[in-house]
């Protein structure tokens, strides 16, 4: 059990950022890390705004978090977003050790709005021919190169951090 | 058809990318994007290094290229990166309009060095249950604010950039 007792006060934050967001010409979504000890950390789409693809709301508020925390661990944190996340954000949320996502609009409220995350979903849920059609991902073979040479060296340094 | 040809030597970069990226205190992973035009973007993982869990080297490499470009679209470019992208990366790499993505080493191999990115993997693939256990991710009833009221805005605005 998370000791994060999940809260629609914090969740309505996470709403009134995203629409502030839109008035600060950033896309219509906003997100909220709450921390064990009750720490915040709002963050906000910046996309368009930074020129960065992956400024969602929910990837800035966990950046926000770890950086002013010093950690790249958010264990027991709950991430409050205004919308269900798409992929890229909840890998990001699995990466950083979040506890628990709380969203309000759906994936399908987004597609009304024009974001593609209904489709990005299909790639992680689709047949190899619709994530080929979408994306085409391939392996080529060790040709003039070691593939397994940067994990060989990692692997033999006692100085590593492992995540 | 991307006009991008896609190259050994370019993955053969990457991988040299990754293993000089261990010996400056990062994780194993190293990436270059490529432009239908030639540019060429060098990407490396800072997860522990910088506190952040999101600085994969493909995210690294994409958020390189925009920043340089001063663009979110990177239409026609190739990601080429030293190991299967994680579910993240993926997402990000659709996020950026990538092309194509070509990796060496494979998610079995990235495990056996210590990551989880396989694991994470099965949260997109596996059941309802599975995908609980790693991350429970729920949506909560509007109480006390209006879910849609981003959206609305946006809508209404003449000056919204799409993506």
């Amino acid at each position: 059990m998370i000791s994060n007792t999940l809260s629609a006060e914090n969740l309505a934050e996470a709403v009134a950022i995203a629409t502030d967001n839109v008035r600060n010409a950033g896309g219509p979504f906003g997100a909220l890390i709450v921390t064990a000890d009750g720490s915040r950390f709002p963050g906000v789409n910046r996309v368009t705004a930074n020129n960065d693809p992956t400024a969602h709301a929910e990837v800035t508020a966990i950046r926000n978090a770890c950086a002013a925390l010093g950690t790249f661990d958010l264990s027991g944190a709950v991430l409050y977003t205004s919308c269900e996340p798409c992929p890229m954000c909840l890998a990001s949320a699995l990466w950083a050790r979040v506890s628990s996502v709380v969203y309000a609009a759906d994936r399908h409220e987004a597609a009304a709005a024009g974001f593609d995350d209904a489709a990005f979903y299909e790639f992680f849920e689709g047949s190899p021919a619709e994530r080929d059609a979408l994306l085409p991902v391939q392996r080529l073979a060790d040709n003039g190169f070691d593939r397994s040479e940067p994990f060989t060296l990692w692997s033999s340094l006692d100085t590593r951090i492992e995540y």
